[in-house]
């Protein structure tokens, strides 16, 4: 299993960065790592681009031995005070330029606990939400129905569970709003065999690029103001609380000693953040701040 | 003591609005809030400005009771499963808009546990650190030097262990780099009468517009180029990463429902996050690095 996830992780890898760059009309650059630990990753990356602000497409799998409280925080039930572990996954964060294209998000990863071919541990998890600045209606509706296909050829249960998984997950209580619109989210995924539930994942993974890029390509060329420019990066800015104050990923991988540059890819090229700001009443910004107060249906 | 604190605190504020007004050449935006569960505060701000992109002078005066969790993770030695708590401080964040002028920060603050009058415990906290983005060694050794001497007057041993603290408090160790340039840091500061420490405590928060102030007048009209603001912003990126990530106010305020913009107040209007960004060695800015990594002795 460690092998074939690392094998569908870098598939993915390739055909997000392909569909990227093809949008861009250029190559991303591509920064190969060594973990000196026990493994490494390959990220690929974009920074002011045309079409993206930044964008980061990273796998990575590393193991080796954890400390006795990163071993303990890592979760996966059983075993968890074994030292040995392994992960290989897929992350990606795509942050466009222009404020009508949504902000998307997806990691998928496989963790294990003790020994190569006979885990003490294992599970899946992972997930893809959207981050609009501002909403159009149709783009929640394409990626949520998109992730809901990908769910459903698995089990019916899976979509809206890890749909409703995902608005309590990506919450920022201090603020009582989601960062963005959703999709889906789950973690510790172990009540099945391994088989089943890598086809899961990997279908879920495969729904990205289908789900998202679509959105892109119908915004990126939209007219903006300034204003939304400014909109955007004030998003943005909630975009950062999220990850550095609630995001688990982010928070063990800083604690854990992970690599910096990979971990804190999915910040924005540009955050911004003003004192007490409320969009005035009955305007787009204002609509979305609703939404994500009060998550909706979009399947 | 309660009452005596809280009117120093609400002076000093007033005199660093006055100065940064004076800079300014306008009067900033006065909030006055209250919080539900006992107690309020005043937030002065400026934002977009002329010579600041952002400044944060906040008073709070907050009591009431704590949860058991919150409050035991209060500190304060004795008494600290009393949920009855009472704290009221002053806290500054002014980021000038030109990249040669430094951030600066300062926050003074007293907590009691228990009953007004008999508290079970009581302590100050507090300090003043420097954020430059491009680094004058004389405005550095001017700041410290100015605490120093708000120092000397209570106790010789107070400066040198409290920027020691100082340059231990505001470490990101996931950068493996300060934040600043220091200044002095102190928390659970009951290990004398509190007479004595409260006249250090205001002899420091005093020492905050001398030490501070004179360095802005003299950097904010330096010219710069487009790539220091640049850099400017990917500093305050890292500022950001460590009030998000580490600031024990910050997170305490907002594990708390504490009030959301004042506590944020102190994040910069505008950050930046380039992948794997690093100056080229021999620039201003990577001499600026290298102290961040070790710091020196500037008083």
């Amino acid at each position: 299993m460690r092998k074939r996830m690392e094998a569908m992780v870098r598939e993915v890898q390739s055909e997000i960065r392909a569909a990227v760059e093809r949008l861009e009309g250029r190559t991303l650059l591509r920064d190969e790592w060594v973990r000196q630990e026990g493994g490494g990753g390959v990220s690929c990356l974009l920074q002011d681009g045309r079409i993206f602000e930044k964008a980061g497409i990273n796998v990575s799998v590393v193991y080796g031995n954890l400390g006795l409280e990163a071993a303990r925080s890592m979760g996966g039930g059983r075993g968890t005070d074994d030292p040995r572990f392994f992960a290989t996954g897929l992350s990606v964060v795509l942050h466009p330029r222009n404020p009508m294209a949504p902000t998307a998000h997806c990691n998928y990863r496989y963790f294990e606990r003790g020994e190569e071919g006979s885990p003490v541990a294992w599970w899946f998890g992972g997930g893809s939400d959207l981050t609009p600045a501002y909403l159009f209606e149709e783009d929640a509706r394409h990626f949520h129905r998109t992730l809901k296909v990908a769910c459903d050829r698995h089990d019916l249960a899976f979509h809206p569970k890890f749909k409703a998984w995902c608005d309590e997950y990506f919450f920022l209580p201090h603020r009582g709003e989601r960062r963005g619109v959703g999709g889906i989210f789950f973690d510790d995924l172990r009540d099945r065999d391994p088989e089943t539930l890598f086809a899961f994942v990997s279908d879920c993974a495969r729904a990205f690029v289908p789900s998202y890029l679509p959105l892109v390509e119908r915004r990126m060329d939209s007219p903006f103001t300034a204003g939304q420019k400014r909109w955007q990066a004030l998003r943005r800015g909630r975009y950062v609380e999220f990850n550095l104050l609630y995001d688990r990923g982010t928070l063990f991988g800083l604690r854990t000693a992970g690599r910096v540059e990979s971990i804190l890819m999915s910040l924005p090229l540009e955050a911004r953040w003003e004192y007490a700001h409320e969009p005035a009443r009955g305007t787009d910004e204002a609509s979305l701040l609703e939404i994500l107060k009060a998550p909706r249906d979009w399947a």
